[in-house]
Parts: C-alpha cells; structure tokens; sequence
C-alpha cells in the first residue's frame, strides 16, 4: 500500500481482523466471503470503484486473506492494501456481464484449491452487490460446503469507531458545515435545483485547504415544494420557488467517511406549521441527545423521541437513525443498529449514528438531523450546522 | 405522474411494457419482478434514491403492474409514475435492515393474494439490487412458484434507443463537451485531485441553459501518475504533478441518461509511449467506427480493434465497450452486450455504446473512449471532445 493512500496504520487493521475473526469463531464460520466494499475497504483498504463487477475479499478462520476481482482492479488492489501479490486473484474478463460463466464459479475453484470444499462458509446474503445468482454459483460449485448467512457480520464489527476514524467523521462534519453556509450565501428564488446541486457538489468536493472532499455514498437530495413530501428525489432543472420550503438531506466525507447532516429551508416567510414542526423536533433532539450514551438501547432513544412526537400529535412510522460511517454507494447508513422502538442494541462508547428525525407529510416535508457521537455525557454531534429552519 | 417529472410520453412507456411483455411470453413468464433501478425507472418513470433499501415493480403477463416499496418512498411513486394508488404497495418499516423480517415476505404475500402463488415468476438474479436473501425469502415464501432467472431481461428491452432517448443522450453528450472544455481551461501542474474534481462536478451538474445536468452512476474517476494503471479509483487530495500523465474516465448524465467519454492527459510534455499509444487508438478508433452499423456483430467490431492494436504490438484483455443509457449508480453500463471477441450480438440501429479502448499498463494507463450511435452510415460520437491527448 502506498503511504499517501494508506488511511490507517497497521496495527488498526490488525486489529479489525482480529474482530472479525472473533466473530468467525462465534459464528462457527471457516471462511467469510466479503463483498460488501464498505467491509472490504474497512478490512483491507480496498477502495475502488469497482463494485459494479463481482469481487469480494475472504478470509479464513486462520486469518489468511485473498482478494478475488477483475484484472483491471489488480492495480487498485496493490495500490491501496497491503495484501501480497501472490494473495490477489483474478478472474476472466469473459465473466463480465456474461451469462456464459460467473466470476463465482472461478471463486469456488480457488476455494477448492485451498482445501475449503467441504468449509462452513458465510456470505452476507442481504448486503449490497451480493446478488442472488452469486450464492447460487456459489452453492453449485461448492456442493460439499455449507454456506450459511452473515450478512451485516463485518458491518457490526464497525459499529465502534476507532479515534482515528472518528477524526475522518470530524473532519466530514467540518466540510458540511461549509457546505450549508454555502448554500445559505447563494440560494435565491429562481435558482434551478441544479444549481444549487452543483454549488452544493462543489464546496463539498473542495473540502478544506488540508482535507478533500471525497464523494458521498448517496447524492444530494433535494425535495421541494411538492416534492417535499418524497423522501429520496434528487434534482431537475426547475427553479426553487418563493414562498416555498424544501429540505435538504446532505453529507460531506473524507476518505470514504460521512457526515450527514439535513436542514429544511424556506424561501420567503414560512407558513406557521414550518415553526410548529420546527419547535417540536428542535425540542425533541435537545431532550434525547443526552440519551445517546453507553448502555441506553436504540429502542429507548427512539422512544424517547418518537414520545415526544406523540405528545404534540405528529406520528412517525419509519426509523429515525441509524449507524453511520465507512461506505460506499447506494448507502452511507452502516445497516446494523436502527433507532426504532423494537432494537434493543445498547449503544456504546463512540458508536456513530445519523439521528434522524425527519417527517414527510401529504405535500410538504421537514428535516433537520445530526451526526452524533456517543459519548458518556450524552450525544455530541459531528458538525455544527445552525439548528434550525433556515429561512432566506 | 407530474408532467414536468414525465420524460416519456404515455405511448413510449406502453409500448417498452409491450417490449417487456413479449420478452415474458418467450419466457414463459407469468410474473415478472423488477428490482434493477434502471429497469425499474425505464418501465414506469419511477426516480428516487430509494435502490439502497429493497423495491420492485411487478408486471404480470396480462400487463397488470404494482410498485412495491418503503412507505417514505410512496410520494415519489407517486410523483414519477402513472402507477394509480391501488397499485402502490408499501412494507412495514421494520424490514429495513431488520433481520426479523425481510421485505421480500410481504411481496410474496402480495403475490399469493393475486393468486400467483404457483406461478412462474422471473426475477433479476444477477442485477444489482437483488440480493442473494431476496430470492431465497421469495423461494421460502413462495414455495410452489416456479422462480427462474430473467437478469437482464427487461435491459436487453433497453438496448435500442427511442428518439426522446437519444436525445437526452445527445444532451448528456453536449454537456461532456463543457465539462472537457472547462477542464483544459482550469487543470494545471499543483492543483489538488479534489480541486479538479470539484470544478467538474460543478459544470456537469450546471449541466446547459435549458439542460440539468443530473448525477452520473459512476463518480469521476481520474487516475494520476502511478494510479493512471488502475482503472476505477477515486480521486483524493494529493497534486497533480507536472510531467504526469492521467486518465479522465467521466461522463454527464440529462435526466438519467448517460454520455460518458473518457480522455488522457498530460501535464507538460509527453513521454514518446503517451504519443505511441495515441495514434495507435486514434487509428483504432477510426477504423472501427464505420462498422458501428446494423447487422455487425460485437464481436466483429471488438475484433477488428483489437486485431489492430495487436498489429501494433499492443495486447487488450478486456472488452473495449458495451451498452450505455437509462442508469443509476453503480454502473453506467447497461449490461447486456459487450465489445469482446465472443459477443455474437449483432447491432441495430439506434443502440448506443461506449467504446472504451482503456488501456492499462504496468504504471501508467491511456483511455481515448466515445459513445456512439449504431446507424446505417456507420457509429456516430455523441460528443465532440477533441479525440487526441490533452496536453497543458
């Protein structure tokens, strides 16, 4: 691995093995089939955007690890690990959107050839670019081994945020914050949605004189008027109307790192439900972030919020957080821990989540969340975006 | 649907289900589930980035159709699509990344109550999206059902382009133009990766007067001195160096339709290699444009490229193009035909590739690739970025 692309030293990722392994034992696993880029990046280093192709990482119960992808990725893979040349593996570029052979096939082969046939292998079957016809190649090349579930295994392994890591999110939370004063400088009725995108894009992408701005695992979404009340809609070229409210749901990152941050804007004066539903959520952060400390369940920092929701008549049917931090697209969300009433996880010392309280109504929508750390003083948020509906 | 979300007219959209549903009668299909975005969005308008939780339309053979989603995702059914209220079908939120309930037991109970439990039902096993626990869940919830695998059914429906679809590609075509211009205008010895990066996010997404400029599937991926042999990696904060060369691999997208065009660039004065493989590919390219026409096969135009290259001592290992269009991220590719030796697909007119001649050597790399339109005269470029080595 080249120093300038290495982002944690050694022993960290000696150390993110040695969870991993832990967990293998616990789950009585031989091999794990990693091909979540997120855990591949978190595990190894990895980071390339190759994941529109096959390609994992996999580690033996004994800590020998492989990576198996395209030829084209091999320099990527020497570039940003430090996984020995005679552990990369590749397979044919026939494999490629082929319907002729699947790159698991040459992956069985060379779990063959490492004498795991007959090994109790886990795949993480729900992650993302774990497709169904990957576990059936899988499943019909490897006939002797058991192929169990781990899915979200090394994403609860990432739960914990090292200091180092936590610098990374720090640093994200200090780009979004440039990135809403930003936006606070230039919006104005009539400015086409893309252009405040690309305002948006460009100050996150810049980042700080001494940290880049990487690119982040979801697009800006940006609802407005209407469009509001849907949670995930990017832009077109229409213009931002007066007399309008729109909610921005943003990160910033640094080196594959997160920080989500939403905010709801008005342009012009906002009606009186904008300020109703503002006090209520604004109330509800301020009277849960104490709870976002070691050994409070995800269940009851919910509860605490969604209680308090119910108490000035509004109703959330939908999860308000989740784990964030290393990831890739389509997600920069952890898929481990959610904040709703039925997750009993105790949170733990330096856990990182996206506290998010947003409510989309019939036409109309707000947002306003926080990257919080947990600490036992309670939750400390990652940026220090001005709380409040922003009005212009 | 809103009509300024309508990219499509009601015609165009009835006759891809048409498209769609002959493709289920060859098949032998009853139900169809849809879980690629791209799919997804091509057949009903449907747009959001909701892809990183599970979703689907559903098309029956009789061409009766249901969306199927996270409740917070229902507005933006609603606001991209005709598909009436009755046929929006929602999933307890509690699936998100739950391991108690997977989202996929709600559609089979779905598909029970419409009295398709013991159909044949196709599903896109190898698209992104479709998780391997998808399928299993649907195979454990619909046990007399008769699942089989139609990846890529729906996007080789795709793979000849409308007008109205051209055109947004000949708009993503002329924003690439802007992009590269801007480029050569700012990039200079010293300036940051980001920086760079940065500048091309803020004019691809500017997009024109009267054309957005929407969110590629793939982040600009721009490989500087030794990292210009690795294909697909991302950008960080370190200087473009004078005497570097580097590859842009970039594309501008109009409404999710995609033109990507790649170009190397040098910063100072080339090496001879730089040179050598500039006209090599220049030649190449030339040469193998005319036979971009209906009735040659893939395989015919992938040969020819490479046969030249070979003649010129240089070896290809990988394909050098494939399908474009409609797409969300990871990939731009469409992933139905692919310029390699052994793609017996023949062209048609109005399909649209990106020719990719990328070439990867030890510590350095040089792509010169174009979009081009499959029409009797022979393949027609999208853009028009000078096709030579950049050099400032």
């Amino acid at each position: 691995m080249k120093e300038s692309r290495r982002r944690f030293s050694v022993e960290e990722y000696e150390e993110r093995k040695l969870k991993v392994l832990t967990a293998m034992t616990r789950h009585q696993l031989d091999l794990l089939v990693i091909t979540d880029p997120a855990n591949m990046c978190w595990l190894t280093g990895y980071d390339a955007w190759s994941f529109y192709v096959h390609q994992c990482v996999v580690l033996s119960g004994h800590g020998d690890l492989f990576w198996f992808g395209r030829g084209i990725d091999v320099a990527s893979a020497q570039l940003t690990t430090d996984i020995p040349a005679g552990a990369i593996f590749v397979y044919p570029d026939e494999c490629v959107h082929s319907v002729d052979q699947h790159p698991m096939q040459h992956l069985a082969d060379i779990v063959r050839e490492k004498s795991f046939a007959g090994a109790r292998i886990g795949v993480e079957m729900d992650n993302h670019y774990f497709t169904a016809l990957a576990c059936d190649t899988l499943r019909k090349h490897l006939p002797a081994a058991t192929i169990s579930d781990a899915t979200s295994l090394v994403n609860w392994q990432r739960v914990v945020k090292s200091a180092r890591e936590i610098d990374y999110m720090m640093i994200a939370g200090s780009l979004i914050e440039k990135v809403y004063e930003h936006v606070m400088t230039v919006v104005e009725p009539g400015m086409a949605k893309n252009h405040l995108v690309a305002e948006i894009l460009y100050v996150s992408t810049r980042g700080a004189e001494d940290a880049f701005g990487d690119y982040t695992s979801i697009a800006p979404l940006i609802g407005a008027g209407d469009e509001a009340a849907a949670s995930h809609m990017t832009w077109d070229g229409s213009p931002l109307e007066q007399g309008n409210g729109m909610f921005l749901e943003l990160a910033a990152a640094h080196g594959r790192y997160h920080c989500p941050c939403s905010r709801t804007l008005f342009l012009g004066e906002p009606e009186q439900k904008y300020h109703d539903i503002e006090r209520v959520i604004a109330e509800g952060i301020e009277a849960t972030l104490p709870l976002f400390r070691p050994g409070v369940t995800c269940g009851e920092v919910a509860g605490s919020f969604f209680d308090l929701l119910e108490k000035h008549g509004y109703e959330k049917d939908n999860r308000c957080g989740y784990s964030i931090g290393l990831s890739y697209p389509p997600d920069w969300g952890e898929r481990t821990l959610s904040l709703r009433r039925s997750d009993r996880t105790e949170l733990q010392e330096n856990m990182i989540l996206h506290f998010m309280p947003g409510m989309w109504f019939d036409n109309w929508g707000f947002e306003m969340t926080e990257s919080v750390q947990v600490t036992p003083q309670g939750g400390a948020c990652l940026a220090n975006v001005p709380r409040q509906l922003l009005v212009k």
